[in-house]
């Protein structure tokens, strides 16, 4: 599938605005974008760290899908985000090796991004996007 | 605290040999390391991803802090590990600004690395690592 890096780690918060103080003045990284992505019911939050960004999730309604891993698991990772050439390639060859999609075909994300989620349940209990 | 980039993600499994199809024949990675951390009661396995690495952790005991995460939550991501200039350093800025440190002084983590734990409770739910 050919990923060249971690493009982003998505981070599920209760609330962006109490957890900048922890990003920016304990670790010292800098957000550069904040941005509402409606359809994910989700506010986002970006910091550059090397090669990869730090993407903070907070749940903007109870039907967040954010919003039901806060509740269940609480705050902490909530994915992990690779950097792929061509989306539908790498949705194509994961589902032939018998992973689980949850998105058939590469949809709109932050950033502009085409993005696709892999099921956590084929994926040793991470849940994965695929980015370009 | 002077992040460069993140230096590695370590990903709770509950085993490695299970494990490496997925890294190796799906997202394509390439194990190029695996090691006994005796002292965390773990078997790790790197796969290099750009700037980051992937840590595989397998716990080798019931009692090691892995295998308790994996009771508790099933496999995941585990801890995320930023890479700065000094631990020690690191370690008194972010304790001056209120974190909980889990080790009070670096100690020694796989591949030779000073590293030290704080704790989630003060970083938002994501147990953090800073290594150097």
């Amino acid at each position: 599938m050919n990923i060249s890096h971690i493009e982003h780690l998505g981070i599920a918060v209760k609330s962006i605005a109490d957890s900048l103080p922890y990003y920016e003045e304990v670790l010292g990284l800098k957000c550069y974008s904040i941005e509402e992505v409606a359809d994910q019911k989700v506010k986002t939050a970006f910091f550059k760290v090397g090669q990869t960004k730090i993407e903070l999730l907070e749940p903007t309604s109870e039907e967040s899908a954010v919003a039901r891993f806060i509740e269940k698991r609480g705050e902490g990772v909530h994915h992990i985000a690779f950097a792929v050439p061509n989306v539908a390639d790498a949705l194509a060859s994961a589902e032939a090796k018998g992973v689980q999609l949850i998105d058939k075909s590469p949809r709109k994300g932050a950033e502009g991004l085409n993005i696709a989620f892999l099921h956590p349940k084929t994926t040793k209990g991470v849940l994965t996007e695929l980015c370009s």
